[in-house]
């Protein structure tokens, strides 16, 4: 089990209090921070230590180990955290979102393409012909290994992490194209990172976004209408999961446009800060 | 320029002429043929000679060249002709296929996960819950290079060839769910292959689904609304499209149900026969 492996190798770890069977017992859940970074010419995976970063030998979704190079991450590039073969993403996930409309009875996906993911810091671009622009703030899940049939109680087994997306979305195209393929899927339209975070309850969580550091949307993931569980078992009856794949879990509440020149942040509880500025022309 | 250079190193050729400013000259239209295979354990590119298969050594979306080995084709597994970093596919490019509703005013796009694709051979699986499952034979173009905001004069320049494709359907999820990521991205959702063949007129293509042996679907890709060039233009300019990212250009007529024990087969003139059989539970 390369996780369990993983998880021995990380700095930073909290013992959480589990009554079972009456009993309490001492948990080690540990919680681990990763980063794709580029330094010089080197792309590499590491695990974050404190205002460090420990580079790793190998895959990050495979087999790997620490190696002796730390750096400042101030030094560093932060890169999309995973190189994804899918990116799914749910639709009308929070109540608080989809206004009259009756919850959904399973998950909503769609997908956006790995092109359009942009790391930590690089620029949202409103594309050509786009009109109403808004961001999404979205807590993401990383899945750390293949899952097919994937049954609930065994769905975060196949969970690396989380980490904080912004699922920027063109409502004129949204609701004028057959699909969202350009609507979610425009170059730039899905910011990502900056770290992934393992070990968190990721079902009660806070999402909040800022627009030029006004809040604009705060909620918690236990708010959301289908739980991580539950997202990465049904998307995984249908098409197979592989290592590295994103699935962003929807958005709350309501959103307005961006323009030009905005910095949007969107924060997830014990996960971080992503910030993106929106380019001037 | 590899794509030169590797069309200066196929086997097929053909003279065509064309009629330059009232001259009549003879260019060099050359038309290669392309598979991905699996023998033994080794995967390779590969170009059809014939009834053998010559080993490229390289990437044939990058630097290749050809070796001095060869296979009897029927002795490799042909495999999906390419590995793409996404899959586009276009909704009502046929006006045959779209019934009352006005043709669309700009190609029309929806993605396919790659994970769905599946090669030459291979079984559809009809999964739970699905039902109304259909075929729809389709060209598919390859891109062979990065291609963002590329005019439609110069599409062609980033397309690599054309193979055959199934966007499999299944029409009640289609209908009912918010986006089509299950209705058309489910696994085994997407055969493709057998080859891809370079130099063709792709905009003048007979494209025909048989199904158990019957002729369902039958119609030119000059009856497209959108042509090859359109299509990749309008995708760039969106999103950018990597090497070996694919993009579905629509199916033409009407379809009808899919059942386990068929065989399904689509013919694009030219460039050969997909053959998948649906498979039985």
């Amino acid at each position: 089990m390369y996780r369990l492996k993983s998880m021995a190798a990380v700095a930073l770890a909290c013992g959480v209090l589990l009554s079972v069977g009456g009993r309490a017992e001492t948990a080690e859940k540990q919680v681990a921070q990763y980063v794709r970074f580029q330094v010089a010419d080197t792309v590499a995976y590491g695990i974050v230590e404190g205002d460090r970063v420990r580079r790793l030998d190998g895959d990050l979704f495979g087999q790997w180990k620490p190696t002796g190079t730390t750096h400042q991450l101030s030094d560093v590039k932060l890169l999309v955290p995973a190189q994804p073969s899918k990116v799914l993403a749910a639709a009308h996930n929070y109540r608080s979102h989809g206004g009259d409309t009756a919850p959904p009875e399973v998950p909503q996906f769609f997908y956006k393409p790995p092109s359009c993911l942009i790391a930590q810091a690089e620029p949202i671009v409103i594309p050509e012909g786009a009109t109403n622009v808004q961001y999404e703030a979205e807590l993401v899940i990383v899945i750390g290994r293949r899952a097919r049939n994937v049954p609930e109680a065994r769905a975060l087994d196949y969970v690396l992490g989380v980490t904080c997306g912004n699922d920027v979305s063109a409502r004129d195209w949204q609701k004028n194209d057959t699909q969202w393929w350009r609507a979610k899927g425009s170059d730039t339209f899905g910011p990502c990172g900056p770290r992934i975070v393992a070990g968190l309850d990721y079902d009660d969580l806070l999402v909040q976004l800022r627009q030029n550091g006004e809040v604009k949307q705060q909620e918690r993931t236990s708010q959301m209408i289908f739980n991580v569980s539950q997202m990465v078992s049904f998307a995984s009856r249908h098409c197979t999961l592989e290592a590295g794949d994103l699935i962003f879990t929807g958005t709350s509440g309501q959103t307005t446009n961006i323009a030009p020149g905005d910095v949007i942040e969107v924060e997830v509880e014990g996960v971080g800060v992503l910030k993106n500025p929106v380019a001037v022309p």
